[in-house]
């Protein structure tokens, strides 16, 4: 993946994303492009983590996840750095499970065991693959 | 469980649901009750069967799945004649999983092995125990 941007037509396209979704995202905060010109609003330039913020969107969202958690797993990611696969040591398998005494879902790194055991518990787990994200972006870009 | 119906605000409670839900969900077709006076819409009653519809619909969006998942799933179970637990030998877990060559959540019988499977495979999986969802129902009758 070149250090490059794109545009919001580019970047819908690469993550199976609509403009309205871009836009509206954009309205509620949850990815936000750096690079915009003030005023018109026309000129939006995401960068490539911002791109795999849309592609983490479009898969929590495709899952049948409603917004909130959607947007919820991204500013996580986010915040924790995660959202850019940089180094191939990096955890990039995460799940989000049902946190009962919390009352809702928690996003935690990949455990086999852990969530055989939720899943015996009636909890649902649903696995966060930023590899196979990432990738399936990149072969996007490159095709 | 008594052989008896509910009135709206006594199935929000016992669910966990708003009445504002109860009336979305009516007018979308979703959860409706067959108890209704005509004209004023006032008088709405749920039987026990539908009042476990809406504990599934509660469970399906309070996991974190959005509106079109969760009626869906409803739906299915209520075609399948699986909402009500009068059988102990009958179904009563079920999971969805993301089916990628339909593109969707499909809703099948709980298969342990299956499960571990598809999480293997970074596809999410959702438990639906009926079973726990009714008992908890019942708790809530009898306390």
């Amino acid at each position: 993946m070149q250090d490059t941007f794109f545009t919001s037509k580019q970047a819908a396209e690469m993550t199976g994303c609509t403009l309205r979704q871009l836009q509206y995202w954009r309205e509620k905060g949850v990815v936000v492009p750096t690079i915009r010109s003030t005023g018109t609003g026309r000129s939006v330039y995401y960068s490539r983590s911002e791109v795999m913020e849309l592609a983490v969107m479009e898969y929590c969202l495709g899952v049948g996840l409603n917004f909130e958690v959607a947007a919820a797993t991204v500013k996580q990611l986010k915040d924790e750095g995660l959202i850019l696969i940089r180094d191939e040591k990096a955890p990039q398998r995460f799940m989000l499970w049902w946190d009962g005494k919390k009352g809702k879902l928690e996003l935690v790194e990949f455990d086999s065991k852990k969530a055989i055991a939720y899943l015996d518990e009636g909890k649902p787990v649903i696995p966060m693959c930023l590899d196979v994200i990432y990738q399936q972006l990149v072969n996007k870009i490159q095709s």
